[in-house]
């Protein structure tokens, strides 16, 4: 054995365990990389490949990718796999990095992978940053736009959120915020509790970990108004009921941190490290999802590894009561049924959804639906069979699956199949509106660019796809996540231009939810992903 | 660096890292050792002194014994230290340890710690023996004895419990148990659930985390019952109320194992790993104390490195509720009032009794007390003045606390000190009896023979030392740990067979609680430590 001579951020990375005496070796016969190739490589499997294998590359959604398995595959084959994907459901990188930079990857996973450190209370105040006082906060907006209607969007790959004016369709502003943002919040409509100024208020959490507060009353200069970092890799957050607290949690280190809504200042962290449902321990304890049960004083975490729902009650954080749920590996994202009661989460390595009701804080159910459920921002509507139901995407294969979930009004469909409806490809966004008679799917996954770049819709009553939408036929771009406007009226599907993640080149284009045809296209976007309607998400209008 | 070609079992023991890759290596200037004294100084290591100061050597109630630390003072302090023990309250060694293992244990600790493997439930579950079947428990006791009134004795060096008549003073058996079993607990009376047959069984945990059931009604022979094994290293353990669980708390892993009392079958297992009450992240948050909660369907669950109190819900294991409740660091061991509702407990590096409300899930409050305060099995009685108090001894100083406990009844003396006794020397374990104008404390901290070797007893109302008990005076024993009998006539005191701790050279004495005269020696025993009286305990006369 050896130890890497080159790994200066390596062993800055892993104070943590280099505190207790260990240092990063490399196995006899693993290939080494020059300093600067293992940077980048580093730099770019966390950017890339972390969040499906994991950072210590034990696997979750992706393949453990320690050296006792990639050591076996060798160098040209791994080469090949990170170029092309596989049917296994790796997505393809020829177009993200170069020939280069593939191979250093592929050396990158032989090697043992670099444990990164941990992160204190006191370490992330130090990041805790206020761009405009609480004091000088407006007491009404400070521009004549209906925010009600605006719509905040990631714009993945330029680390920014864009606010964009649903009435106009005119970009108010880019604002700065952590890297590759994976979900933006509000404060919502709450059954108990109750936010001041409901929807003015939202937080973005970067894949960094950097959270930032935006005020959508201020003038669009100053709409950042406070910023903080609770990770070194980050997935969700939530606002309490009572628009208190902030709720963010980390991939690395694997907890959840209560933070201050007001000043982003961190309160409360709390170890998500522990065991999985069948009683192994976990260190990678990542939390994948965090929501606000809106009836109850509570934040719903979900930890993907272990398979474990975490109710947890922020009433008093001194005295912090936390119902530990045991469901199934591995948990990724979910949302609300339309009484607020039952969470619903794909379990995607057990290809399960899982049921979770947030009044007796218990297991409600678990769904068998089919490979790698994701419903991202979820779908809810009525049925005229099974009454109110629910569907997913799957990122495995290309089919929406719709179960019933009124458990009062309906308890002989709730919680099972009700129907299914197959797609042209496997997608990661489902989407409907209350006064819509369709759902959208997107088909992301699917390899060939034509279905990438195609979102299907089908009908509540027939459940037949009625369109396909190719919306856009750009080579290196893809369609994806579907967003309502406040009266539901337009659906907003993203155009990711993956090929020039760096420049504006993508788009939202507008659809009208009735007559399912183009109204315009809102240009000027980097990446644009997840988009956040003011009005619905804080009316729960999911 | 290099790394330790000879640790093959550090090797073995290092089995959850060695899975992510890592490897135990040495620092270049570190001292070595041949592979059988490493692998001798590492078990001594873990069985004298791991206690303190942390298997990872982290430091907790002793200091920090990492490589960075150690390696200053050098091979030379480090065996004074040892072998003579320090102002600072650390043991001496000269007598338990010859020159040559002294010697090595003062290299082992300049060598980088061994991290030893995780332990799944799977793993747990492996150890879990049945030696008498369920359905062939007796249905009455098998003896003519008056059970109720049987000692429950560890026998700390030779891994066995002796059962003893409290009415005869016979040893009624010795029974196999883990290593230096630290406590022993039984089923107790309950506010709310009800266990079957209270003060039948008994459970014993071992240093090595073996748990082992004992059934006093059946012949001595086969009073052992069943067995488990739910960590490397353990300390407490306790039954719930209604007599179906048995949890047992981790050192390492870090961890508390739900088991089903009848079978010892493991259930469930919770890591303790997280965050102190400054918001560090502690890899080795040890299991110090755990207590079944007499009003409520709660165990009690303290973790010594991050303060923190968990009060977790047995009433539902799939769905299972845990208050943690964040108070100081190090918490040690505790005793509830006598109401059941509040359990105080020593966080001994910050010189606090802290207070938990079971009621209420909250913390209650934190008494300053004195240097490292120690309690063990603690005592409660009622002050002229104050009402209802407790104390406790110090491992520090000599001198017991004692403080108002009732806070509806006496709320201007609650949670105040009330009063404090000065004693000769430091000192382990505290009792009384509700039928006693006495309370006893022993002074097995302070380094002279004759004081080590002494108990002392003050009066409940003149708060005076009323007699120096000399309990044993030959070479190498030490007094320890009171208990009183049934009816509280007489206290029951272990005398410690320090310098021949493998031979069963080890008494107990018997005092008579109201003249303070010696009544008889109770011989045969191997390191007498801990003793469990079945009625007092079964009733919490604490």
């Amino acid at each position: 054995m050896k130890t890497i001579k080159y790994g200066l951020s390596a062993i800055s990375l892993a104070i943590g365990i280099a505190a207790s005496g260990f240092s990063i070796s490399t196995l006899a016969n693993e290939p080494t990389l020059s300093k600067a190739d293992y940077e980048q490589a580093k730099l770019q499997y966390f950017q890339r490949c972390a969040g499906c294998h994991g950072t210590l590359r034990k696997g979750a959604t992706g393949k453990s990718l320690e050296p006792e398995e990639t050591l076996k595959k060798g160098q040209t084959r791994l080469e090949k796999i990170i170029a092309y994907g596989t049917e296994g459901g790796m997505n393809n990188f020829d177009d993200l990095f170069t020939k280069e930079e593939i191979a250093n990857l592929a050396t990158f996973i032989q090697m043992t992978p670099p444990v990164p450190p941990e992160m204190s209370l006191e370490q992330m105040r130090s990041h805790t940053k206020e761009y405009v006082a609480p004091k000088d906060y407006p007491s009404k907006p400070l521009h004549g736009l209906n925010w009600e209607n605006f719509f905040v969007v990631i714009e993945r790959d330029a680390g920014k959120a864009a606010i964009i004016d649903g009435d106009t369709k005119k970009i108010v502003t880019h604002i700065d915020t952590g890297y590759a943002v994976h979900v933006i919040k509000g404060t919502e409509h709450h059954k108990v509790d109750h936010a001041k100024d409901v929807g003015r208020f939202w937080y973005t959490i970067g894949r960094d970990g950097k959270v930032n507060k935006i005020d959508l009353w201020q003038t669009p200069d100053k709409m950042l108004v406070a910023e903080t970092k609770m990770a070194y890799d980050a997935r969700d957050i939530a606002v309490s009921g009572d628009g208190k607290y902030v709720i963010a949690g980390g991939y690395w280190p694997a907890h959840f941190v209560i933070m201050d809504a007001v000043t982003l200042n961190p309160l409360k962290v709390v170890s998500t490290r522990g065991y999985n449902t069948k009683g192994e321990f976990i260190n990678e304890a990542r939390v994948a999802a965090i929501y606000t049960a809106p009836n109850e004083s509570s934040f719903i975490v979900a930890v993907k590894e272990t398979g474990q729902m975490l109710q947890v009650d922020y009433s008093d954080l001194d005295n912090l009561t936390i119902t530990t749920i045991a469901s199934a590996e591995f948990l990724h994202d979910g949302f609300f049924d339309p009484s607020g009661r039952y969470f619903q989460i794909a379990a995607n390595a057990s290809n399960k959804m899982v049921v979770v009701d947030t009044k007796e804080r218990k297991l409600e159910a678990m769904i068998d639906v089919e490979s790698l459920p994701h419903p991202g921002p979820g779908a809810n509507w009525v049925d005229k069979k099974c009454g109110p139901v629910a569907g997913t995407t799957h990122l495995g294969v290309g089919l929406v699956s719709v179960w019933g979930n009124d458990p009062i009004g309906h308890p002989d469909q709730a919680w099972k199949l009700c129907y299914e409806v197959e797609t042209d490809g496997a997608g990661v966004f489902i989407r409907t509106h209350e006064t819509s008679q369709y759902v959208w799917a997107d088909q992301l996954k699917h390899p060939e660019p034509e279905i990438q770049q195609s979102v299907q819709v089908f009908d509540k009553n027939t459940h037949e796809i009625v369109k396909t939408i190719r919306v856009t036929e750009e080579e290196g771009k893809a369609a994806l996540h579907m967003e309502f406007n406040d009266d539901g009226s337009e659906v907003w599907v993203s155009v990711w231009n993956r090929k020039d993640a760096r420049n504006p080149t993508g788009e939202i284009v507008v659809y009208d939810a009735k007559t399912l045809k183009e109204k315009t296209r809102i240009k000027g976007l980097t990446t644009p992903t997840g988009k956040f309607n003011v009005f619905n998400r804080a009316n729960h209008k999911t």
